[in-house]
């Protein structure tokens, strides 16, 4: 398919952003970026060299490959303003099935990049993993084939596996995330620098990729040590951290007694 | 004090591994490992090639610096053991006051590594931040170049402070791998593989190193997509794991609204 392969961005986003440069860096064609917000789209087609369209009517009809990634959403509202005969049109959520696009197309799918893009920070695209489904054999075949040419890691799953994958990802990413913001407001508020615990979210993260974060346990929690949790609650004085604290060292303590060698 | 400054190690875990090898390698002499267990004290005692003890009358006294790294909860059984003079002895908790030491020695401190050790995992103890404290004037400076010898993050922080870094520490590296934990579950439930999630948790980790946590929060709770949270809860079917996503999901909501700009 490449590099014949003509492509064109719903979306100027984050995500948008970062698997349209995979694209172009992997050598095909994007012939347009659509965001109904003017700045957003120009921006992102000044970085793609093509053009930039903020009225879906606009739309070029002899692309290859259609990528909505815009907020999950908006995925229904644009896809019912599209009519693309039997071109390939995917998504990129993890939450929205695939039916979604089903009126949009007779060939559509999703690739859902299992990843957390930051504005301005690039990264490796060919460590994210993939996970795409497509409506019908030939579509499948032609996503795989697709997201092999920017990612080392294709997965095919499909909407309801990837509805958990989404939901897993939410406590790996983003409540792990706010973990940090809580470690960040604590020291904050006592003027102590957050940057000190950076190695140490570091490592956190580190250890899981040869260890299972239920053996990788450590802190007051797993060892049962009620002192110290106990003078941690009397230092929370915000009523929702000290929740937090409490419910998460439970749950800790049940884990760590289910899973305590007989 | 280098090199002919003798070290004695109390405690043969991951802290005085870790710590122990550290000084090795920048050419301390380690003249004695003790553990009550006498498995653990040989196995660390033979690493750093020198001799096992497991009963603390045998400890020599001759040593400059005895480093007590055990559980937080035994530091006061070991200290009333010990009587030292004016010898250096420090323990490494992060959440036991500089004062648990005070009848050991005259010169007494804490050497508290912000850091996560794991059986087996070496990492680059340079980079560990070392918060220390001493009882005394001569006793911090000894410290302060002593820690230096061993890490390029050494931090003067009294025992308040140590405090409060240790709480935050137990949100930033024990809570957020409680995340990955219930991510883990999730996951094999469904049959799905957890390392489909690593390069997602592993770039969460790394986006805190420029960013602070706050602005780098994302997901359905911070963007406030309530449809996508309802069908998550419905989907989870332990009822902690449930509470945990509800009470998260809306401190991340209060979170993202206070940050909102006006």
């Amino acid at each position: 398919m490449k590099p014949e392969t003509n492509i064109i961005l719903i979306g100027a986003g984050n995500v948008a952003t970062q698997l349209g440069l995979a694209l172009s860096d992997a050598g095909y064609k994007i012939s347009q970026v659509y965001s109904k917000t003017k700045s957003s789209s120009s921006v992102l087609a000044k970085k793609l060299k093509t053009e930039s369209i903020t009225d879906l009517k606009k739309l070029a009809q002899d692309a290859s490959i259609y990528i909505i990634a815009v907020k999950d959403d908006a995925i229904r509202d644009v896809a019912a303003q599209l009519k693309l005969g039997n071109k390939i049109v995917v998504h990129t959520s993890g939450s929205v099935s695939i039916n979604a696009l089903k009126k949009v197309s007779t060939n559509y799918g999703v690739i859902y990049p299992l990843q957390t893009f930051t504005k301005g920070k690039s990264l490796n695209f060919k460590n994210v993993p993939l996970c795409i489904e497509g409506s019908n054999k030939s579509t499948s075949t032609t996503l795989q084939y697709f997201a092999k040419s920017v990612s080392s890691n294709v997965q095919q799953v499909d909407s309801d596996q990837r509805k958990v994958i989404h939901l897993a990802a939410v406590f790996a990413c983003n409540f792990s995330n706010h973990m940090y913001t809580i470690a960040e407001e604590i020291m904050k508020k006592n003027k102590l620098s957050f940057g000190l615990l950076k190695p140490l979210i570091e490592e956190t993260a580190s250890k899981i990729k040869n260890n299972s974060p239920t053996e990788a346990q450590t802190g007051p929690a797993a060892r049962g040590d009620k002192k110290v949790m106990k003078e941690h609650l009397k230092m929370l004085k915000n009523k929702d951290i000290k929740e937090i604290y409490k419910t998460l060292s439970n749950q800790i303590m049940k884990t760590a007694s289910a899973n305590k060698p007989a």
